[in-house]
């Protein structure tokens, strides 16, 4: 028999106690082993059926030996970092759900892990329902991963959707958002990107072995966007998303951002709306590979937490190759370096000139149009230049008297 | 050290040599033994660096027992089916490329793993490249699957892609993939629907623990599709895709059928265009998870193979829960029974007529309009009815001498 303890029992919390204990007899047929949910940590009361279950002291669980797995739902650092690691150092195998716990102390709760070998799984921390995690650690079994890339906020991707498809106004759509409980009322984790950085960080932790922290990753968000820029992504044909990529560069380190982009219609990104998320896995065997699901929701990111509970029952060894190391200071590499093509939108009296003179900067600029374009308006797209290059460009332009109003990183995903 | 042997060195195998030898340290580095490939099994002589490898006698293989894992990479039924049995009863995992072989023999394959304390694995059998075996299996841990649906068959979808892109006629369409080397001289296979079948196969098998055969499955090809169906598909907001199918009924059945359909421009089965394979898999917990990617080729397939390979030496036990039973001959539902909305064109004389005939034997049916659309043409969408009352609807049609010149089925994914 497998005791299980349940920490948290909020949206997630409560869908794991509900898979768990509706599918108990099928886990047994499966499994051969009885799987009994033994404790829920909470310190609210609930009036559920198996309120017996409730306990609001860990240390019954820590201290019950025939504990075995024990599930972080909790969310957040504190307490749940104190408490998994208590776990972990007394041999129990955790599964959490905790973005934020993995994206800020995930090598050192897998090194832990592996000193008392039990595991430490997280598949609910990234993409809710899709299964990310695993095929992303098996895919690395036979291929090199060159980039991996998502929509991994399902929040802001909503947001953009109703500025794309209804050509509402960032506010009107963030407060439809709201309204439809998909945003928060503090709506700031989502809409600054800094949910999405904590997801692309364990995705590259996990790609390449080193741990990079969230305060690594220039982070930005989608509040400064405006239905002038949708327009000329159409234009240009394609859409705006909110994308958290990372790939290995050739002297060793790291290139990690979370922005809004620029992605052509053909991407299979571009294609993902709503709540949905996306994850694009580019491997040297494999090309391109894209996982597609709801990102987040009760029953979808229970149902990846109890897929990890499954199978920490079926191989009790620690799974030796879900496994990175520390990170270091300089692994990242200055997003300033890095080159991309660039839009950017501009407001200038007289825009022939500052076309000419973008020429000049940039290189051949090339240039957008849009409906009921303003006459004093201008927007075009930079050929390949490092960041560096185009902040300095846009200096020299806004010297000028052109008023740079938006720019927007162009990517090939 | 775990010894492998290879057994077919066509372009999955080469491919399948190629990564075990080129990243033979880093599977080292990654499993803590080493993996070595001792034979490759072939009639056929190859000038490759790795030529001392090769043997043209199976025996050599059965008896030696240092072999635990071999990999069948040969294709089709003859030899494969005796050769992976013979391995499977000498105590030898196997893994295979090969969805003939598993379509048709699966059942029995994965009894024998079991009773011999082995794997069978067969990653690579379905999507190249994609990991969708496995991720599937995983998320039946905790989910009930309500659905599974895809395009399977990347050459169907290369040349529907460029009936719907270039108005290429079908012909044409096939004659340039041959010339690509993306469909065989003898194309039967992948335009009848056969190879799209198997998989489908694969997937509800796994999918709901019992054997569905490809015999008892209605598989429709792509050969009769013309411009004017996929003129209408557009019209009507959407694509024409070969899609593989599968449900669980309420009667305990199974619905599975491999055909042309509609399905809606905002499906995310709609952008898998080209060479590319998408499968949705429908969970009652998970909502829709869509895995995408190529479909087929060496090094898509080869890495698939070797994912399996790791995973075989990681887990040297049998994967119980990777299994299912033999099938049964009522067990798939008479597809007659099956209801769906249906596209239908016709020609014919008086199209008021018989449009006003068709509201009548259907219900009231959708009318359809394209470019260019002939006098005598006239197209709609039926109501949600059963194939059989379709098919007596149409032959009514028939009778009162209105031609029904195709008829397409309409899916919700």
């Amino acid at each position: 028999m497998a005791n299980i303890a349940l920490m948290g029992h909020g949206v997630v919390g409560s869908g794991v106690a509900e898979v768990l204990l509706k599918n108990k007899e099928a886990f047994e047929g499966k499994l051969g082993e009885e799987v009994n949910l033994k404790y829920i940590l909470d310190l609210r009361d609930f009036d559920v059926p198996y309120k017996n279950l409730f306990t609001k002291d860990f240390q019954t669980i820590v201290q019950d030996k025939s504990v075995s797995v024990v599930v972080e739902v909790m969310g957040g650092l504190k307490p749940a970092y104190d408490f998994v690691k208590t776990c972990l150092e007394n041999g129990k195998s955790v599964v959490t759900s905790n973005k934020e716990l993995v994206a800020a102390k995930g090598a050192e709760l897998l090194r832990l892990a592996r000193e008392h070998n039990v595991n430490f799984l997280f598949e609910a921390s990234v993409g809710g329902g899709i299964p990310i995690i695993r095929p992303m650690h098996q895919c690395l079994a036979a291929n090199e991963i060159r980039e991996v890339a998502g929509i991994l906020n399902g929040t802001t991707n909503f947001i953009l959707t109703k500025m794309i498809r209804e050509q509402m106004a960032f506010d009107e759509a963030l407060k439809l958002a709201q309204s439809l409980g998909y945003a928060e009322k503090d709506p700031t984790a989502d809409i600054e990107g800094g949910d999405a950085c904590r997801k692309i960080c364990i995705l590259a932790s996990l790609a390449y072995g080193k741990h990079v922290y969230p305060e690594q990753v220039k982070t930005e968000g989608i509040t400064k966007l405006t239905s002038e820029d949708v327009a000329y992504a159409e234009s240009w044909g394609g859409v705006i998303k909110l994308i958290g990529r990372a790939k290995k560069l050739e002297n060793g380190k790291l290139h990690i951002m979370v922005s809004p982009a620029f992605i052509s219609r053909e991407s299979q990104l571009a294609g993902v709306d709503d709540v949905f998320n996306g994850i694009l896995v580019r491997g040297d065997a494999t090309g391109d590979v894209v996982f597609y699901g709801k990102g987040a929701g009760k029953l979808p990111t229970a149902s990846a937490v109890v897929a990890d509970i499954i199978d920490e029952i079926k191989h009790k060894d620690t799974i030796k190759t879900l496994y990175w190391e520390d990170g270091s200071k300089d692994y990242v590499e200055q997003y300033e370096n890095y080159s991309t093509p660039m839009y950017i939108r501009c407001s200038a009296q007289n825009t022939k000139t500052a076309l000419a003179q973008a020429n000049e900067l940039f290189g051949t600029v090339n240039m957008l149009a849009r409906k009921n374009q303003p006459e004093n308006e201008v927007a075009f797209v930079t050929p390949v230049l490092t960041e560096k290059a185009i902040a300095e460009g846009i200096k020299k332009l806004e010297l000028s008297g052109v008023s740079v109003l938006a720019q927007i990183r162009i990517l090939d995903y």
